[in-house]
This record gives C-alpha cells, sequence and structure tokens, in this order.
C-alpha cells in the first residue's frame, strides 16, 4: 500500500455518508463528498437563474448553501425556461414516531420549490425499507408511516398537487412493472459496489434499491401522469441519499426514461456536534416536532457537546439559555 | 478428491435439475432427486389413502406414479380428515405463446384435485419472472399470460373456486407485505446456495423467490381468505420447482405460517428422449395445443429419436404412425 492510497483509506476512516450511516472524525468535508460522489457544487449562479426562473427570492437554504451540490438542475431549468413542467419526489424513511428538525429540511425546501416553480409532488414513505432494516414489524411501520405522513402534512404542501404514498400500500401495478424494468438492469455486484451488502445481508435489502429508483419515472404514477413518459423528475433530498439515485440515472436512459436530476442537502447536525448528523437511532442526539418546549430545554441543558461552537450556538440561539 | 466425491461429481455433471434447467446424459434418476432434495417418495398407501378420503378412483397420474414425490402431504390429508380444508396453488412461467403437454401434467392433475377434494385454487401466472429471466419486455410476457391463461382455463377448473393472477397486475397490497416478510428471512448466500446465482445475475432474479413464495400463504389473498390465516396450502407442480418451496417451507414457520405441503410430478419427456424434458426453450421438444394435426405429425416423423422407446412410444400410440 503506497502513501497515497493509505491516506486515502485513512480519510475513508475519518468520514463515512451511506444511507444509513453518516460521521466523521472532524466536521463533514463536504468538498471531498462532491468529489467522491460525482455531483456538482451548487453554485451562486444556479441560485441566481433559480430567483430569474421563479421571480421569486430564493430560499434560505439555497442563499445559506444548506443544498449545496445537484446533478442536472441546470437540465431541468432549462426544460423549465422553453415551458416544460417537471415534478418533485422526495421522500421518508418512517423509522421513528415523529420528525425531528433534520428531517423537516427536505421538505421545508420541496414546500418552497412546489409554491415556487408550481410543481406537482410526490412524497415516498419507505415503510418497507424500514421494516428490512430496523427490524420493525410491517404493522409498526406502516404506523410510523402514518405518523409521519401527519407531519409531512403540517409543512403545508398544495393538496391539490401532492400525492403522499406508502410503499406498503403503493407498490404494485405500474410501479412494481417498472421496478422490475430497473432490478433487470442492475446486478448485484453492482449493488455491492453501490451499498456495500454483504452475503450475509437479507434478500430484502437487495430489492430494495429499485423502490427507491422508480418514483423517479412518471410511469410508475399512471393515475398523475398518465402519458407524459418524459416528464423531467427533480429529487430534493439529503446527500447520504445519492447512491440511490447514481444507480436509477445509470439505468433511466436504458429503460427509456430521463435522468432524474437532484438537488442535495448537508446534514443538520447532531446536538453532540457537526461530526454527525441529527439522527433517529439516538433520540438525543436529535430535537423532535413533538418534544415539548421543557424537552428541548433540557436536551441542551443535559448536552455534553463535543464540539463547542455547536454547544454555545444551540445554548444561547435556540433555548436563550446563558 | 476421493472415490466417493469423484463419483458424486461425475453423477451431478450427468443429472441437472433446477427450476432453469432439466438434462440428464441417461434416464433422469428420480429416487437420486427425490435423495438430493429430501422430499419423500409417494407411496401406495398414500394413494390409497387419497382414495379412502375422496370417495373417487385416484388421477391416473397418481396410479402411474407421475406424481411421485411428496412433502407432508400426510398432514394436508390429517387435517381434512379432521375436517379443515386447504388451498391449492400451482402456476406457469408464461414463456411461450402456448401451453404444451409438459405444461398441462400440473393443471390437469390439479383440476381432479380440486374436484376430489372441493377446495379453491389460486393459479400464479409469473410474468415478472419471465420477464427478467427471458429478456422479454414486461409488456411482451404480460400478453404471453393472457395467452397462457386462456389454456389453463381450458382445463376446466371450477370458476367459483379458482382464482387466475399475473404478478404484474397483483403484487403489491398484502402479497407485497408477505413477500418483504420472506425476504427478511433469507440472506444472500442462502438463495446462491439454493439457486446458483452469481454476482453478475441481475438483482431481479435475486428478488424473486418471495414472489413465488408467497401464494403459499392465505393472507396473500384477503379477498379470499380474509380471516383465515391457518388455512393450510397444497401445491402440486413438477419437482424441478421444489428449490422455491424448501425456502418457502423453512421461513414459513418463523412468519407465523404453516409450512405449504408439496406433490411433485416427473418431467414430461421431451419428443427427443427421457434425457430432458417438453420444454418451451426448444419448440421441437414439444407439442403445444396450438399445434394443428398435421404440425404434430410432422414433428413426430421429423424427430431424430435418441431414445428408442420413446420414440416407438410416439410414434405408434400418439398418432397412429406406424
Amino acid at each position: 500500500m503506497d502513501k497515497n492510497e493509505e491516506k486515502q483509506r485513512e480519510e475513508e476512516r475519518e468520514q463515512v455518508v451511506s444511507p444509513w450511516e453518516v460521521s466523521s472524525s472532524g466536521k463533514i468535508d463536504y468538498d471531498k463528498l462532491i468529489d467522491k460522489f460525482g455531483c456538482q457544487r451548487l453554485d451562486q449562479s444556479l441560485v441566481d437563474r433559480v430567483q430569474r426562473l421563479t421571480g421569486r427570492p430564493p430560499h434560505v437554504f439555497l442563499r445559506r448553501g444548506v443544498f449545496f451540490a445537484h446533478r442536472d438542475l441546470n437540465d431541468i431549468l432549462d426544460a423549465y425556461e422553453k415551458g416544460e413542467k417537471f415534478y418533485l419526489y422526495t421522500g421518508r424513511g418512517p423509522s421513528s414516531e415523529a420528525l425531528h428538525l433534520g428531517h423537516l429540511v427536505p421538505f421545508m425546501f420541496t414546500k418552497y420549490l412546489q409554491d415556487a416553480f408550481k410543481v406537482p409532488l410526490v412524497i415516498q414513505l419507505t415503510d418497507d425499507e424500514k421494516c428490512m432494516w430496523k427490524n420493525l414489524s410491517v404493522e409498526e411501520s406502516q404506523r410510523l408511516a402514518r405518523e409521519n405522513a401527519k407531519d409531512i402534512i403540517a409543512c403545508g404542501f398544495d393538496v391539490t398537487k401532492t400525492f403522499i404514498f406508502s410503499d406498503f400500500d403503493y407498490v404494485g401495478g405500474a410501479f412494481y412493472k417498472n421496478m422490475v424494468k430497473v432490478a433487470k438492469c442492475v446486478t448485484y455486484n453492482k449493488v455491492v459496489g453501490i451499498f456495500g451488502f454483504t452475503g450475509e445481508d437479507h434478500i430484502g435489502k437487495v430489492s430494495f434499491p429499485p423502490v427507491q429508483a422508480v418514483p423517479s419515472f412518471p410511469s410508475s404514477f399512471p393515475h398523475l401522469f398518465s402519458g407524459k413518459d418524459h416528464l423531467r423528475c427533480l429529487i430534493p433530498c439529503a446527500i447520504d441519499q445519492d447512491p440511490y439515485f447514481r444507480m436509477t440515472r445509470d439505468v433511466a436512459p436504458r429503460i427509456g426514461y430521463h435522468k432524474p436530476a437532484l438537488i442535495e442537502s448537508s446534514f443538520f447536525p447532531a446536538l453532540q456536534g457537526e461530526t454527525g448528523k441529527m439522527s433517529a437511532s439516538d433520540p438525543n442526539s436529535a430535537i423532535y416536532v413533538t418534544d415539548s418546549a421543557k424537552a428541548i430545554k433540557n436536551k441542551i441543558i443535559l448536552l455534553k457537546c463535543a464540539d463547542k461552537q455547536v454547544c454555545i450556538f444551540w445554548r444561547t440561539r435556540k433555548c436563550g439559555i446563558t
């Protein structure tokens, strides 16, 4: 192993970002992540273009670089400028009773995109994924999906343009046909390369990537987009979901669809500091929309903060605790 | 490699039986197959028991040993004797325009079982499987499923007790929930052991075994068996489908269902002889229900028969050609 290789391995140990794990020995290095994933930085000229096209001030998450990376956002804007509409697709894996602040980021931003571009939106609740990864029963995953849907609805989406669905309810028919089409284009070795599955992982995990892929294709929703197979799709999400859509973008042209475009956010830092993200796996890392004022105060007072800056931020700005 | 091992490998080379391939250097040795798969021989006492319980002469396929192996058939009969009903599940992978004589064997036998035991029946058309294995388009697989359904219906099932479905139409809802439950119980290594997949196989193949598994569970059909989660299932099929149901039987008790019972047939020999089965992959090996009398005659006259006995059988008994 030469020095460069050693350095790279060291860096990989320091920073892990996958759909299931986000951790880092220091602050997460988003530039490195852009390089590694092969997406593009979302620069000021794109932010300005969004403003020009929508006639609205860009969302604070755009201005402040919370959404900082993208894939083919320019293509979506080119098409929009020519009068073509697109649709938005985002989602949630229901692993907790309620949403926390980190979960709200894509939904708040998606609401802004829906309002600004006046486009339809599909929201996937991956209750099947959480049933398989978290060892929840089918019934419990569905219950969590329903609870989470309430928090999502509260973000204020346009009810005439928004379709929220749970996989356990909706998978089948045209959606299942697209799943099969995607699955035929992806080898086991390929998903191992993308997601790092091992032979001891159950086959549900191997089967899942097509489920998250196909909402990117309008024909998966015949009751919404019948006859509009060439409608483009824009996916706002946190950057840890990028592997699913790298796979999807690879497959899309082979089965006759546009590659979905992506607009990707950084992570909402855990209460413990910026080396991880607010995560439902560790309730003390997160503030939930259902937490009482007292509970929030306690979480922050009790915080053994690893990162002084974050600690001061939370202690002073959010709760007025000094 | 010692001599025993060598002998075993030699035998394995001589005889291949999987859901995708049946071939042998000589006649297929069904005793060896029973040993290898670990199922039981269907003996005369069981045939007699079927006759006693149904009050009918056993089907010619039972009397002549075409259905020659089983798993837990005794359990089904015990339950039936106590007044419990069961249901039948069989299926067809629609890989050809029409059914051939080999395809008819499980359907003709299943019709007899339905009539004799007066039980409901589900018939799965695995258009998704054939789309994935045969590189057919979704649309073509569905068309074949529809064509095949006509031939199946012509076998004369009780229309009030029979549900025929295509996976592309029916997968979803309760069926998909059971698929996920099964998938969670089966590792990738396990399906490699059972089906011999490699890393270069697409993930659709890895995802499919739960689709063929779950019709064994009554809760996959809520409109038929609602509230009857403990209804037993009997599967008549050719013995090459055994791997799917070995897997299913392994999983069933872990997710709260009875193991399905099986009654398994030998293969309908190819026109070329008893070393293979009549197969849609080789149209000259098979006589189709849509073949004209002339076409059948020609197939047999042109036959270069590898097995003299089979050749004489076909030439004399079936067509009166001498």
